[in-house]
């Protein structure tokens, strides 16, 4: 049975938010790479994945909110809400999914900016 | 003619692409809403965005790669690279099309941070 990418990639954010973060190795090829461009850093493997995930320093257990997904063909790109309950943050998570499991992961996390006086003619500001 | 949301955004970046900022109205709805949720600014109209565009500080002509397009439906997102050969950026589009027209564009612009020394043991740096 073909499981579809998206239902890949929902498996794979409902594992994240047990907090068990070894669970999310079952969706995971065994060559799976995640690259963080902004930083340079790359993980291989689902083990290291995992370590990383249950290493980072926490208040709490993290809680995780799918905003926007959207796939086509073996891609898949959501746009999720991460809180510990203290820190606040959100990711942008590029998939590829092969054969039912997740090859690759490039993932970007914006940060709050201001908004900039030279266009303050032209905007208005959100809540 | 239908035309695919796909090709409306392409088009989208291709016009963007020349500079002429005025000439991107041509894809966009009449109730087209922009937003940067970083900095709770929202733009209301197609002629703020071609102005918001057209007075953006810069060091040359914009130049514009699409690195990645992903559509389902009405919805595509591309994550494209931007420079005037001296600023670079990376943005994420997050677009909805509705009837051949761009009517809501949320836009994400992460900047790149430090790789963290409490993971380091896990990743590999990247060129």
């Amino acid at each position: 049975m073909k499981v579809e990418p998206e239902a890949v990639v929902r498996e794979f954010w409902r594992l994240i938010a047990t907090n068990d973060f070894g669970s999310v190795k079952s969706v995971l090829a065994a060559e799976f790479v995640m690259e963080w461009p902004q930083s340079g850093e790359r993980i291989r493997g689902a083990d290291n994945f995992a370590r990383m995930n249950g290493e980072y320093p926490t208040q709490g257990a993290w809680q995780f909110t799918v905003n926007r997904l959207v796939a086509q063909g073996s891609f898949v790109v959501t746009q999720v809400s991460v809180s510990d309950g203290t820190l606040a943050a959100e990711a942008i998570s590029f998939f590829t999914v092969e054969r039912g499991e997740i090859t690759k992961l490039v993932e970007y996390w914006p940060e709050p900016f201001e908004a900039q006086a030279n266009r303050r003619h032209l905007v208005e500001l959100m809540e």
